[in-house]
């Protein structure tokens, strides 16, 4: 077992009930305040531990990391030292902060200097990020796109269950929770005997998904097996993949999407590291057709992490409007990752891949208004009596997620993004 | 007229007959040697002007940019300087090497300090590339490929003649000219009743493509305009986005082609300004049907540029397999960065958009062995007496590319690349 792992741990720190951030957690970001330039932290509690403070106090130091891996506007520094580094860093934090361990608990000035409370701190982006790519890798919900717009008898396309179809997005546009989204324009087609017409997307749509963020890969030309592909994975986000569907229609046969995606995608600011989800590891569904050979994987990829959508129309309360998991994925990271480095593509510190929509069997666990609202079909009921059949200008959409186990949550914060409208 | 561009300008610089890199030209590039770090250098005739030992011994005092602007493993610092910036640092090194100018003429010690012969050297990867754009705007490449693979009659998508159909790429594979490139493995389905196979790619394939490198752009939710396009352009390199047509036939329904491209793209090592191309400026196709008004542009925005590919067998000669134009783009760079924007997206410094496959009208002018075999049912001979329906490997294939006019030509060198067998 990792050791910053152990269930039975307990930190000095306190820990408010049900937080997503107990001893057993400690996931990285980047935070600044008006007082001094952006730094990367740790969450425990409510609470963020400074790291480039702990360095300079002489905490920090068996650590092979340069203190411009701490002072930095993202992780990237500190994650190009790879796996094990950030492992072991994990493992000492968590030393440093269990109950029985009182080299800083004893230290009140320096308690006062590394600690900051998370709700006087602004987080940032937490990574660089390099390229980004989007799968496809839930059965339910490629299953309910292929019945609205193709077939029901025949949903899934040919190539879907022998490779993790996914594509390349947009990293650019990539923003922290927080930051609002604007309704994007663009050229849909209505009607079909009439020309393409220009303005606002109408059908305006969030996606849930969950994101990896991997280490520093291979040199170009190398693959990355599935046996080795968690060891260049360093941790996870919330993602919602903003899409705009009537754009979507009608831009993307035969390149795929491209400005019904690109105008934004939403991260959480922690990457709760895949050290911390370790113990949430569960066997994923059988795969038939027999994947091809560099598809196989050995032992458990899969992971089980509750996830929730919630709509908060302006001046409302948060109405949840989905209930899914992790553990619905078909493809596992591990499959992904294999796939895309297959024909020698590397990848680098900092990449960012995302899952695809994550739909269960439930429709209460569809993970877009798309699928929930089955096409604008079937609306939403908010509690303040409206209705929803996509997200509407100045709605709040937020993503929640926690894995929960002998009385451990690892939780990943949230993902909370305001919808403008377009100027 | 900028002042560099000046068809009467001569320099002092010895200058061959037919040579690429004229005193109108001033291409920037990167590279090293045995001696010294990455540093930014400009073409000139055979040789290379070292930016950095000329700005320490005192040349371009009167320019904005910082030493590392200069000394740097990419152009990325200096183009963050902008538009405006760069064209006057471009004029101000065109009048050091004018004829009439004394300045450094005179210096032989610093002649012998700020040059270096191009063989000598070796050139980088010019830009960091942040995120990766492939277009796909020659309409006779887009009307080749429906006619082989859909319907002659119908062979352009509903949606080609209103949108600059554009997908997004990988920056992590992008590689410079003299990088070999591995044959890759990967799936695919050659019996439509049988599973899919894994091994390398039996169709390799160039693309004869241009890219266009960004300056910085504005922030994420805003627009560019056509007519604000080209003050967000740097400049232009040859590309070869080389292409598995069996991997892509299987993988790109529904988000496109991922694996197919994404093992490699090879680029020219010198960055050519939009300024330099200035003079070759040439009127666009009529677009009809009208496209809607934020594609509509003011003036030329079309270039006319001669591009040509060999096949250079393994041991043998080069064979020029196409002679194209980047003058047969339907849409071009103002229109695709205006469509590529209009949705908030946001663009960066070192960003990367390529044309699409540059195919004419006539056979000889198309731009991959995919048309110009068409399909494998035409092979081209090559002087060895071998034939080629797509490449094979250990052959080198090489993409020049020059606009010419007033005596004065413009070159963009070359890229070129052996393809190595699969592992």
């Amino acid at each position: 077992m990792i050791r910053a792992n152990d269930p039975k741990r307990k930190s000095w720190v306190e820990i408010p009930e049900n937080s997503d951030f107990p001893i057993q957690n400690l996931p990285f970001g980047v935070f600044k305040t008006n007082f001094f330039e952006p730094r990367v932290g740790v969450a425990i509690g409510d609470k963020i531990l400074d790291l480039y403070s702990l360095a300079i106090l002489g905490y920090l130091k068996n650590q092979p990391f340069e203190l411009d891996a701490y002072l930095a506007p993202s992780l990237n520094n500190l994650m190009s030292y790879g796996k094990t580094a950030v492992r072991e860093l994990r493992n000492h934090i968590s030393d440093l902060l269990e109950v029985s361990n009182d080299e800083l608990q004893s230290q009140e000035i320096h308690i006062n200097q590394v600690f900051f409370d998370q709700k006087d701190v602004e987080m940032l982006m937490p990574v660089e990020v390099g390229d980004y790519t989007d799968f496809y890798s839930s059965r339910d919900h490629a299953t309910n796109v292929g019945t609205m717009f193709r077939d029901p008898n025949n949903a899934l396309l040919p190539n879907w269950l022998h490779i993790p179809v996914g594509y390349h997005g947009r990293s650019s546009s990539i923003v922290v929770s927080g930051t609002p989204v604007k309704r994007p324009k663009g050229q849909t087609k209505p009607n079909e005997d009439e020309p393409p017409v220009f303005g606002p997307s109408r059908l305006l749509d969030f996606e849930l998904e969950m994101a990896f963020v991997t280490f520093d890969g291979k040199p170009l030309g190398s693959t990355i097996s599935t046996d080795e592909a968690e060891d260049f994975i360093f941790g996870m986000v919330l993602f919602n993949d903003w899409s705009a569907r009537d754009i979507q229609k009608w831009e993307y046969v035969p390149l795929g999407p491209f400005l019904a995606k690109n105008f934004a995608s939403s991260i959480s600011p922690w990457i709760v590291t895949l050290d911390a989800l370790e113990p949430f590891k569960i066997p994923g569904p059988k795969q038939d057709p027999q994947v091809l050979p560099y598809l196989e994987y050995k032992g458990n990829h899969h992971y089980d992490i509750n996830l929730e959508v919630y709509i908060q129309p302006d001046g409302g309360n948060d109405n949840k409007v989905c209930s899914s998991n992790y553990k619905y994925m078909y493809w596992n990271m591990a499959q992904q990752l294999a796939h895309h480095t297959v024909n020698g593509c590397n990848i680098r510190c900092g990449d960012m891949m995302a899952s695809g929509t994550i739909s269960g069997p439930d429709k209460s666990s569809y993970g877009s208004m798309l699928e929930l609202s089955w096409r604008g079909t079937q609306p939403i009921k908010l509690d303040d009596g409206s209705e929803r059949k996509f997200i509407q200008d100045n709605d709040t959409v937020t993503m929640k997620g926690f894995a929960e186990k002998d009385g451990v949550k690892i939780g990943f914060g949230e993902v909370r993004s305001k919808l403008l409208p377009a100027d």
